[in-house]
């Protein structure tokens, strides 16, 4: 049957308007400043997408998920066929995607995302978080991230390679490796993705991850975004769940109260190599009108 | 029935390899210099998902493609509507996108996307590139774009809110507006996208874009990118398709003989509303491995 | 971030049970009857997916809605290409569907899919209906349907190829063609589809339905099921929906206070020119849990 | 950019013709004949496409497949959440499906599916098989299976709830139990199914299935279709792949040189239960134009 029309306007300039940055363009100017050798690093997990296959078992992620496919609807091995090219020769490939980002791949988190009660961030009333998507505070909202980063790589100075499950990183071990900024994204690395090399079953019997203290700590710091190689930020337990009460609940403290956007599941390895504490982080999810998340590729300007 | 495991290896540092960035660093370096005020504008369609309703039409997009659906897999209705809460009473949304980037939204080709005869771009075989995703040239080997942008406003200088659908854009008209440097992004106003606003037909019945002349005068610049806010960079005809014989194709000469990579869909409005013709330009598409394109969110740092 | 176990159980044999077969044994005993020559016809639209051309849109469907799409993961294209068969010499091809029935293709509408007020049929509660799949009233519920098949074609009485678009045809009209029993599939032929391949254009300029009238004399001879070769049983007007008041909309009439199952956008053209009025109908949906419809390919045994 | 229109041809009538039932209509009639209670039992799984949640986990299917993936567009809890109703109070619950059968639910192979060297059934070229579907021998080709089944319930007759994973059934363990006319339905049931309540790895152990000379035992009898609860009707080892050369692959016997259909993971259990042998098998694919397989809801009419 026939449905109504939704009351999403027409498309103009008004879609345009009111994506929020989440720095002053004083302040975006001066985390430019932390880039001084130019090298740029991806900090993306792979989207790994055959589908009749294993292979997208072979990248992080959380159990029993819905993992990403990727289509080709045309192909090389179209024309190796036998497909007739376009006019004279062209010849084209192209693709799709199926993608629930959390969980999956590395992904930005709307402030619609999670919540208690009956509203989400900042008082918007959740029940306008419906199937048409988001109607408050949706990922749509966040127009991109230009801002000064801090890598907090605690297994390093902890002198291990990963952190272990059951580890809930303290805000002194936080404040002992760098004082953040207002503003600045704080990108936490638990080495916890080396894991999966190693034992998919290892990687999911937990997670290690912030406490709930170290998360008040970098609220009150004010930083814009907090980033990390971990699927939530806090910690996970062996059935992929957090353990925290709902006060102590670092997507709660972080998101919900204080409206300070996530990003989960990055890959920090290579930047955590370059031994860098301080450089440009940039990050822009992709425009999905009403999405509670996005995956993205952040880069780290060096 | 049962298929082989496919032949790409498992996860680990490796995967992280080899992604190209387009700048050296030091050409990044000096790009960042082009920001003057750190105003940062987001350069993307919005993906305007909705499935039951004909919301998706309301963007720009070609006719006749499949159109980006956005579905909630939990939202705020279903706790409305009694759904129990996660523990104490946390309360959480999620969602999954299906799109199929050309033609229907902001994105960025990969190298594999267009050739004739059996390579693609620096004569990979076309044959690698096959259902499971491009085993060459795909769209995970960028890691990200970090350059100076530079704004060819080709309707503002004819004094046009948007040029004609069967305007192809000459050299010279590039060359009186500004002379890339090496590495830079070319970014190409049509206007066309305002068009949509008055009527889809309007806006399907052909597409203003560059001509081929002016395809190989930025080729000869060395730009790294050319991003526009039509759908093919070259003009379009009302059936959609490209009028240029094979070695005048804009995109044959510009991805598949240069390797200069591809954005189209742009939304150049507010850019080109504030006068800036410099700016640093930022994008870093989807490390969806073997892809022909990604949707994105470029930025522009002013 | 991680969410809550649904509360579906594990699965089972209770799974396979209190399934609903809409008639009694002896009525399906009774129904088998009506194969005289054994002929078998399907009545289903093709479902034509592919992806990167306007193919999907040469079948009919209702306007701006996300057609299906059908991917190849892997195929003989990619062998051609040079592939490498599994073991000595076995090939695969293999693919996956994406699909939104409701005006798109050949499909049993659920209970759940349309009610007014808090209830959904027979008084369960719609808050049920949710983003996990309809709690109540699922496309899951119906086994299968074995009947009788009454085709009551309207247009060869008046004479036309095909209704005109404002036509809602009377109870009278389907009286003098046929007296229904009780667990009949009553089977209304408009003839519309046949305009689509005039022009789609004008195929959504409306669509002849049954009257609401119609709609209870059909509910009073206590049919099975009513299946149609319109989008909606109910006509359409140029906007794709009802003009019906809430008292006179064949859906709820039907679907939401009658429990009558709808079958839509059914081909009828080849059940037509046999002349045949009676015949087996068997139909069996999809086992979507929670689905709100199902696609399916109905058989008309003549 | 901007792809070729494919060569399939505007809807119409020819698009119904030439679809394949497998019986002569009199076959058909004859089958109706083992209909004797009336009674009609659904041998489907359920497709549990819950998205954030492990529900999909919870039905048998292969490992590290891409699972069927279920969405609201809108539903019941809109409408808690303060959604407005359509005109005047008409609600609505409408929703889409992600499926790739092949090892995920109960589905048909088409006679593209799998085939050695360069042909399909039939000497078609596999080259027409390509992304955009099965140029020959697709899933739309079948029309619909009327035709008698024949239950071999193999472990009942070793009384046995079910075959140990590395069991395959000989040819003469079939001929004790029926031998099966031209154009039957072969109903194998393993009983493995019952496996995955005790323990998914155990199910994923390998599988129970038919020996190639039951294979071609079962050609020799001519019968039309091949139907089994386990997932490849021939039995898997612990990787999930078949032990058989090319010349004994069970699917290259049936399906590739034979041309008799496959339909794999049914839930025969109530069937069993009931003790009988003999039956209508009623089947019908949905109409995916080149599609490999389909995902359908087979009957037995008992």
């Amino acid at each position: 049957m026939v449905h109504e029309p939704n009351n999403w306007g027409r498309f103009g300039p008004d879609d345009q308007r009111g994506t929020l940055n989440l720095l002053s363009p004083s302040a975006v100017l001066a985390a430019l400043g932390a880039a001084t050798t130019g090298e740029v690093l991806s900090l993306a997990l792979p989207i790994r997408g055959a589908t009749s296959s294993p292979a997208p078992t072979t990248v992080p992620h959380l159990r029993d998920r819905p993992l990403p496919q990727h289509f080709m609807s045309v192909d090389g091995g179209d024309y190796a066929a036998g497909a007739r090219p376009i006019g004279e020769g062209l010849r084209v490939a192209d693709d799709a995607l199926v993608v629930t980002p959390h969980g999956t791949t590395t992904h930005m988190d709307a402030l619609c995302h999670m919540w208690s009660g009956d509203q989400v961030y900042n008082g918007h009333p959740a029940a306008r978080v419906r199937s048409y998507g988001a109607g408050r505070c949706g990922i749509e909202q966040v127009g991109g991230v230009v801002a000064r980063g801090v890598l907090f790589d605690v297994p390093r100075r902890l002198g291990l390679d990963h952190l272990p499950a059951g580890h809930r990183i303290p805000a002194a071990a936080l404040a002992e490796i760098a004082e953040p900024r207002p503003g600045d994204v704080a990108v936490i690395r638990t080495g916890w993705p080396r894991v999966w090399e190693r034992s998919r079953e290892e990687y999911w019997s937990g997670q290690p991850g912030l406490s709930a203290e170290a998360g008040r700590w970098l609220a009150a710091r004010d930083v814009a975004v907090v980033a990390a190689d971990n699927a939530a930020v806090g910690g996970l337990n062996a059935r992929g769940t957090a353990d925290e009460s709902l006060a102590d609940d670092l997507h709660l403290i972080l998101l919900h109260r204080h409206g300070i956007h996530l990003i989960e599941m990055l890959w920090l390895e290579e930047l955590a190599a370059t031994g860098r504490t301080e450089f440009v982080f940039v990050a822009a999810p992709l425009r999905i009108e009403g999405g509670t998340a996005s995956p993205l590729t952040p880069l780290a300007i060096l």
